[in-house]
């Protein structure tokens, strides 16, 4: 069914997104493989071409864009490409910076916003740590307070960017009894002393993404550092949430479509018992299924997306979305690798990657299990 | 998430539908189920509030609402009861009813419209063949000339409304040879001569609806009877197919959310191991899970309403909703009785019925196989 | 792949079984579905044969086969017919006696198990309550001591053959504090006053099944009705309860499958698009999925079957036969419901009864929910 | 259940198996997986434990076992370690080395075996063709008789061992226009000129094996290396395909099996939320699932061993154990990976590995597709 959600100026940005992308980033996507991270050029160009402010406040140099249609419509452009772009930009515009944007001190704000926007501050969020998974609550990097300065000592995984961020907005334990309660964001940049990182993860998939485990020994930071208040990090975290999950949603659903529009086309090429592939029937009909469930998930994500743009996503609906994307975004793609054969398992094909990239989407951003918690308890269950 | 379909007079069209059937036929549900039909009563009140006809023009005694989501409002409500309504109704108000509307003369208009609203005609749709299933081309029931009158001779099966038709929009073959291209349609009255009706059908689900099987032994028509043109009767259903499938696809989803909805209360009254069974996390996560489908569903469903609306819904689209929405609504009620438990199995619970009416929501008006055959050619395979 | 555990006796045996329903049960399968109930007639011919003495010590009249295979061999030949014959006969024969036989004092044997090898007296067994479901160790049915009698008061609901029952093994409690080791099993015969039933349930499916509810006011036995010890009857069940899911899970399998092979020969002598319906990739692809997967779950049943003629069937692994098999039952018939098309709705074709039979094999004997407890449990979870 | 169909015989090789494997070749797994190959060092030290000759008679080095349920315990030991070692081996012992043994003359015999057996010789199997897929009889490679010679033109993909293989057992058209019965088995040897290996491809998991393309470039071999007769190589390949089959269902279930063991105890060990995550119901209930599933598959796949241990398994039921399998071990394994949170994404973890590494199995040795088209075929559909 043709989307109804965007209007003229969303697909004249679409095509200047587009236009950059086949400019900028496709010619290189195999060095991004190779180096197991997106450059500091591609941040810079992206910066210059306005991408990475959507978020940000005019006045410090962002595009304010104050619609959530433009970050779909960039993040489905990435999501084209591969699924370790959309998230590795997303952490950036869409989920660590609006942090500072809601959160930050005026100083704060003039100190890393103007910068985010250009791409010369990458930035990062710190929430997993070993061992540690969804239970937020469980938290063990503490900061303890040492005269005027916080002394924070601990360690994150997981991190998506963690090995070229410039900033990481760390979620910190300051109260060790208060449980939830007792957390604390810091914005702890990469020159902190105390502040290392592990080395690149080696991950299944989103080889293009350098995901690191970053360690804090000793790092002092005195309260200009301290995002928002003090012990109220948990709810910060829990508020910007949902944005995170549709961020995720809509990339789910962009990345598998594309995949799966690249299918088709191989399934009326591709020739075997003297037919295309794609008109035996039992691939024409599992590829109407899969179109289908595409179309049904897109449409639910784009609904949320313009409750998003009105302000109105609940946690609740955030979450529905991103345990649904992600199992259609996987089903779509096993079933595409599927139909590639052999082909689907040689990581030249980029169904084979896509279908590696997608794994991760129903374990990040809070486990589709524990989406169905959240679901299940706002039902009153 | 909010649905955003529907407006102010949406609501208050909602209300009055709800109020009526609180009062006109709730209290009489068991009745139909034991009579095996809805009663001429039934429509004789519907007809008398106005709700049989939104699709007839006003000059014959129509609402001519022109905008589809007063059907689905009204379909809604119906399917809130069980799955028999929506469906007997729509068979005459949204599937039989337009034929008349769209193609017929005016003195078919004048003899047959201006009842259809009232209540006092009835209407069924014989497509359907023994042995003959969702393949429409292969029609048997025949139509032969004898001088200025139509001979028609055959029979039609799981017709809808059958046994208590007072007219039957009719697919017969006018051309032997040329298959599809030689189908013509026919509105034969329940007194012609000729024609006869077998029992109800005994079905595993749907009790309320009157489903049955017709004869045509040299029933004699003339051209005053023909729907439209000779031989173009196959194009026609094709035309109108996506209405109906729509309409279907709306029954599916509302049917299936409110016994969802019921379950829901049920799981948290009933205690099992000293907790409401809903809180169990095998079931509150199962909850969390038919919950998200059937607002996916409904959200692409709600869609594809807003499309019909503006005249855009395809073909294709709609066959879309109508796999997708019997698939979940089937999943949804399958999931309901088992949380019931061993109530589940019990027809004087309602979801015990719905589970058997929804049954038949994956075979009827064109076969969920068929809805994939459709979408498939449409993309080329 | 050809059945490994059956030698000739067996396959002599269910000739026999075979001859004696072609011969006396067959012919009235129709009565038996509007009658809701097998008659007396079926009990006394079964038990002429022979064919309800399995589990009964010759001394008492039965074989005393000692070889749970022939079970197997009658419960699958019963299932051929339909659902409700293993279940029923299962009941009185595998499920009833086994208790007196094992448990019960001599007097008991002599009083009860030459008429149940007769079929004179027909079984039950009285375990669910009202509103209680699996949760076996919360019943509500009591026995108070009074003098040297118990006086029993309750009901029990769900109850297979509860219509037309003679003796009720009775699951009431004596230990009002004590839980699980609080109940202790009666042997309650129809006759004995305060004894009452309710009307047959309605249910799903299992037409020919009389299951009813049971109540029990001021019901006076003395302590010659108690069989096994006092307050050991969850113990008791517990022992049993393996041999139980066995044969549900023997006559599922065997049901499925006699309908898919039914279904496979309707798919190759129906015709639709010019072609057996059968020959359509869709439908073979699928029908070589079902027959994969009874193949494939009759394979383990058939395994449990010899563990449990070698008296070494766990009770986690009984678990695991009868969720996994009612599984692929229900699905197996779901799929042929739908190759059937719209008469796969209709009461008279033997798939849509089938279709409502099984679904009751997902809750009853222990819902799969409860035996994945049990074998979550029994990996230390 | 307990598995019934291996003696102490089994169980002795088995425990010389593991001893071995643990000795030789735990030590050294990451090793072959930065090497993208199995060392020569491994075929040699299996080979002087005999663990290579399991087919080969004893005449020419090998232990003629004649029973496959030592292949199986082989096969099961090694999938324990990881999906590409049982591939890679029984593509040596049980796939090519069997063609020799039945259909090579006593010259090409005494000329193989022998090395074969001590691991001098590593064999491979050329089917696959790039573009061809499962549809072998499309083969496009030829050979063109020149004088006494045969001039082979053409190339394989996909090929296991293929890097390293010292004999390719080659499927090459020799009858342009016989289709399936113009096809000829050659034994190509690494050193024959105009035999030539493309890289080793990049394959999405079984990282250890050494999968290439292979190229023919006037190849001109004699009489002598002619496998069987000319023209009757697909036959000989239909008719060795169904051990290849059961091989691989062996190795699919021992594979998840044995990451399914791990991801219990994982799941014991960790925890979130304040106990351990297995003990969550929702996990609970899924590892029961899973602990079924493979139980069942196991089953089915052990009577199949048994029926191909007493030389009656057929091609039909070779196809039900191959695809149900695969499918079951990805099953099993995607879940896996949900239950070990981020670290079921890190290649570290052995079930991220895993995942991996199963995928392809669906699609090998004939991809599910072509299994059920078997199955269907044989059902006379």
């Amino acid at each position: 069914m043709k989307r109804m959600i965007f209007d003229e100026d969303h697909e004249a940005f679409r095509e200047s997104c587009a236009a950059f992308l086949a400019k900028n980033v496709t010619p290189d996507l195999e060095t991004y493989v190779s180096d197991k991270a997106l450059p500091r050029d591609f941040w810079l160009a992206a910066g210059a071409e306005g991408f990475l402010g959507l978020e940000i406040p005019e006045a410090f140099g962002g595009a304010e864009a104050g619609d959530f249609r433009f970050n779909t419509v960039f993040a489905e452009e990435l999501a084209k490409l591969n699924a370790a772009l959309p998230s590795c930009v997303a952490i950036h515009t869409d989920i660590a910076v609006p942090y500072i944007v809601d959160l930050g001190t005026e100083e704060q704000k003039q100190r890393w916003l103007p910068r985010c926007a250009t791409g010369e501050i990458v930035t990062a969020i710190g929430m997993t740590e070993p061992g540690g998974g969804s239970d937020l609550a469980a938290l063990k990097t503490t900061a303890v307070r040492d005269g005027d300065e916080w002394v924070i000592n601990g360690s994150k995984t997981f991190i998506t960017n963690g090995f070229s961020a410039d900033l990481v907005l760390t979620a910190v334990r300051t109260s060790p009894e208060k449980g939830a309660k007792g957390i604390t964001l810091f914005g702890i940049e990469a020159t902190d002393p105390g502040f290392s990182r592990g080395r690149k993860l080696d991950k299944v998939g989103n080889d293009e993404a350098d995901t690191s485990e970053l360690f804090f020994e000793n790092v002092r930071l005195g309260d200009d550092r301290v995002i928002g208040e003090v012990d109220r990090g948990f709810i910060y975290m829990m508020e910007r949430l949902p944005q995170e999950r549709l961020t995720c949603s809509v990339a789910n659903i962009a990345h598998a479509k594309q995949i799966l529009l690249e299918t088709i086309q191989y399934a009326k090429d591709r020739h075997a018992f003297k037919q295309p592939i794609g008109s035996l029937q039992h691939n024409k009909f599992l590829i109407a299924e899969l179109v289908t469930k595409i179309e049904v998930a897109e449409s639910y994500v784009d609904q949320a997306v313009l409750a998003h743009s009105r302000g109105e996503l609940t946690a609740t609906d955030a979450a529905k979305t991103k345990w649904w994307s992600s199992e259609v975004q996987n089903e779509v793609l096993d079933h595409c690798v599927q139909l590639h054969g052999g082909y689907g398992y040689m990581n030249e094909y980029r169904v084979a990657r896509a279908w590696r990239d997608a794994r991760v989407s129903k374990i990040w951003a809070g486990s589709n299990e524990i989406m169905k918690e959240l679901i299940g308890r706002d039902l009153g269950l």
